[in-house]
């Protein structure tokens, strides 16, 4: 599980980082928000049990990080932030900020004189 | 999705085919068994949705087929086999056949004579 593959979506009004992760669960993983950077982090051990015996293993376990820088315009702020984990799949949405406002033409007046 | 990693469980009774495929459906994902040989196939399709554009996209998507001798002593009929997705991660079981039973000493007679 050292290669954790992730999708990046940018929707109109936020962003979403999608990992594929089988096999954890939601509170196992950890989300952490510093510096417009977004780490997510976890174990997945495999399940060990009395008189079973693995022929093949294949599915990667172990420590994994995912790091993502946070796009400017995303509100980093945690709580703000939801995650979800379905599937076996845990998704991150940060909100965008609003756009600025428009900055209001500045008003000169000239004073025009008539002759 | 090329690669669907898996793991394979020898328990006491049966037998456990593990594999990791993140977002999809149980009703998705197709189970075969032919001559003792177990065929796993499907389809995962990236999520599509008007004014949301990838910025990003590690995760494998596309069609997958894993196949896997059964052992010669698996209960190899589709009946007796159970399939369960949880968290991502898909696993079919099948029992093993009823060990042989001892076979009983033949019993010989011969004739002793006494002379």
């Amino acid at each position: 599980m050292a290669a954790t593959p992730a999708d990046v979506r940018e929707n109109p009004n936020s962003y979403m980082f999608v990992m594929d992760m089988p096999g954890m669960k939601l509170w196992k993983i950890k989300v952490q928000v510093e510096d417009h950077l977004l780490t997510v982090n976890g174990e997945r051990k495999r399940e060990e049990k009395e008189g079973t015996e693995y022929l093949k293993m294949e599915r990667r376990m172990g420590k994994f990080m995912r790091k993502f820088p946070l796009p400017h315009n995303s509100n980093a702020i945690a709580d703000v932030m939801s995650a979800l984990y379905q599937d076996g799949v845990f998704t991150v949405t940060v909100k965008k900020l609003p756009p600025p406002e428009p900055k209001k033409p500045k008003l000169i007046e000239i004073e025009v004189k008539i002759d």
